[in-house]
């Protein structure tokens, strides 16, 4: 391992120059002409992929970007497999006026590196692509099986990445995914993520009349179904920020008192947070912490919501109808099909008989739990240590990552969220960033945690 | 009155003649290419009631379309001064392919005539002239001093009737309004309208987040506006159907033994009802029928509601803020003021401590209430029962005519609303029409109330 750290310090500079090289192709997925750039950076990615010594690097063509995959896996059948999973594309860059340097031009300064796609995810892939490159020169094999898929769609709209995950389940067969596209919970915070909040998402529509009244002649002779909504949705909670949903709460796992001790370890500040969201003060479910409640707490929140006469001034009508869009965070046992069967019915169930109630389910997707003593986990907890001398973070995240639970429902592998990105690092937004030091340190523990696995 | 009758009866196709070439001028008032129109209308008229025996006809210029007015005052100051109002401008006529006949074409065709302004409001204001000039052939004079007021933007977003009325309040003063621009409770039953709901129109706007949030990052961790204003709304109103807001009845005149019992004479079919609006079940404050919930019961109703993302499918944010309108139906003795006030005060009470309230008062009118057994309600009573030999229904009317309240405020005038139209007219729609008889009993209804009043 020596060797290999000592290796890893002295490539530093072509490390970053071939990142630097990456991440001047624009390979925005979701705008049409830069289609050629993604293709160039999915070529260019198999290359060096390909030059780190992996068998069969190639493309797989899907109806949207190509998919990069490569494998070795001569590490025997004893070894544990892991499939490296992470993103080529990146972000739109509008709008541009707010840029310090060009997007695509990356360039150092402060002790971060400045651009699209450093933090978003090129740099964090990049890590173990370097790690693995450095492993198999010193060493002349890895201690693990190990296959890498990249996508190019992560950033786009619908991708085709869950289709091709279900047809080359085979192909794609291991016992962990590795991935790197998440933030530690604080600069100077190592972190490991074990837990990911699932979606139901539902829309309800009330329709009361056949078109819109007038308020003065009929107003009081019949339900308003704006009225009739918002009881409903006042309904969906009690006074203690629970939901009311029969059945919502029963396969919620209870957050365990070492999971609640190591989230009050964690600094966070009432006050930031406030100043930071610009609320008077926070609320939600009671007896829990904030970040009990946006982490580890299912929640029901009304996304949007339209009715009647939206202009200025106004209407006297009784609207025809009202309608909101209505989602579920869910956490681990909980089942978004589940859910999704049981708030339809309580909406038909709080809906009078004045009205007529439709529901749709928009959107799901499953929570994801890692067990935080299993070996993978251990593994990526270990080379954290033994990079920065000292204990990670255990945390979870309120949002979901959706190819997660595909990796979970169709390979059945957990998932290791070992990301290396800090807040400030304007994802998706101008001036996005990512430290030199988390970048270098990232390959180290990339090349720690290999070795840990195998152990 | 014999005489008046015979020579009404002789008149007849004059009558119509006349109306009719008033009803060929297009006075649309609400778009701009029909401006001279208007004009055209207002002279035509000004000149028919010249030629009628009033004196002083003129138009009064307006920032917008002018006002006929006209007078003959010579009854005596022991009779009373009745001020007639109506209006020549008429609604658009689009969209013209579901006319059966030309708009500005009026043709008669079974009973009826038909063509817009035929019931609004041309061919009512039309019966009071044609009645007064009748009398003052037969007689050379009226039992009481009339003043004549017709507009020409009831029809239009903003009318200047208001500034007019309160710059003119001597010309115009008098110790009744005669307004025919209402509809009997249904065909062949002759009805007054005595009262009238007022509003209040308010706007509540709630913000918590300074954007919207990810709904699975933050979601949990703070009260969403969405969801606040949905409970806050719900409380506004009890499961009685009676509004929550602190002192909303203090003022509210409950409905008498002999109102009751009149209203629950009138033919109303809730199973007819239902099937007209397109609803289930009507549904209301406790212990009303629908007559009654809508006429003469005070209500709270959303008119719109906005909030988040409203498009199609799913976009998973936590709205920064959430807006309704939400106007109030008022009866009397309520003040609009007085519930302005109120539920600014209770929409502040009701909203948590963690987001910001705000509300704007957008609009407002007194509800109007004239006494039955009035001196102008009874001669109009008598006068339906003179032509129609039937005891007239006493109704209210769930909407608002704004006109009505200025004139109570300003003039201290009660209005008279001895509208002679009916249901199924299709005023503001295609096939605007008026019973012939409606036109024609009407004029010798307006004759005989003149009499009843001098009496």
């Amino acid at each position: 391992m020596q060797k290999i750290i000592e290796n890893l310090t002295a490539q530093k500079q072509r490390h970053i120059d071939e990142l630097f090289e990456f991440l001047r192709i624009p390979s925005i997925s979701d705008l049409e002409e830069y289609k050629d750039d993604c293709k160039k950076a999915a070529l260019w990615l198999m290359n060096n992929i390909k030059t780190a010594g992996f068998d069969n690097a190639r493309l797989y063509e899907t109806a949207g970007h190509p998919i990069v995959y490569a494998e070795w896996l001569n590490a025997g059948n004893d070894k544990p497999t892991v499939l490296v999973y992470g993103h080529y594309d990146v972000q739109p860059v509008d709008p541009l006026g707010l840029w310090y340097s060009e997007p695509f031009e990356p360039v150092i300064k402060d002790g971060k590196m400045w651009g699209r796609g450093t933090s978003d995810d090129k740099g964090q892939l990049f890590m173990h692509v370097k790690a693995l490159e450095e492993i198999m020169k010193v060493d002349g094999k890895l201690p693990v099986n190990v296959k890498i898929i990249i996508e190019g769609e992560e950033e786009a709209g619908s991708s085709h990445l869950d289709e091709f995950i279900e047809n080359n389940a085979e192909l794609l067969s291991c016992d962990y995914v590795l991935i790197s596209d998440t933030d530690w919970v604080d600069v100077g915070l190592p972190s490991i993520c074990y837990s990911l909040r699932g979606l139901t998402f539902a829309e309800v529509k009330i329709t009361g009349p056949n078109s819109d009244l007038h308020s003065g002649s009929y107003g009081g002779s019949l339900d308003n179904p704006a009225n009739v909504l918002c009881s409903m949705i006042a309904k969906m909670r009690d006074e203690y920020g629970r939901v009311t949903i029969p059945g919502f709460y029963d396969d919620v796992l209870d957050l365990d008192a070492d999971e609640r001790a190591g989230f009050a370890r964690i600094p966070f500040s009432e006050e930031e947070y406030c100043k930071l969201l610009g609320i008077k003060a926070t609320n939600g479910e009671f007896g829990y912490t904030s970040i009990e409640r946006s982490w580890a707490r299912p929640t029901l929140d009304i996304n949007g919501m339209t009715s009647g006469f939206q202009g200025k001034g106004s209407k006297t009508i009784i609207p025809a109808w009202a309608s909101a869009k209505i989602s579920m965070r869910l956490v681990p046992y909980q089942d978004s099909d589940d859910i999704a069967k049981k708030v339809e019915e309580y909406l038909k169930k709080l809906a009078p008989p004045t009205v007529t109630v439709e529901v749709e389910i928009l959107h799901g997707g499953n929570p994801v739990m890692v067990k935080r003593d299993g070996k993978g986990i251990q593994a990526a907890s270990q080379a954290l240590k033994n990079v920065f001398n000292m204990e990670p973070i255990f945390m979870r995240e309120g949002g979901s990552i959706p190819v997660v639970g595909v990796f979970q429902s169709v390979l059945k592998a957990d998932s290791i969220l070992l990301g290396m990105g800090v807040p400030g690092n304007n994802i998706h937004a101008p001036n996005e960033n990512y430290p030199l030091e988390n970048f270098y340190e990232g390959i180290k523990v990339s090349a720690h945690f290999f070795y840990e696995l195998a152990k």
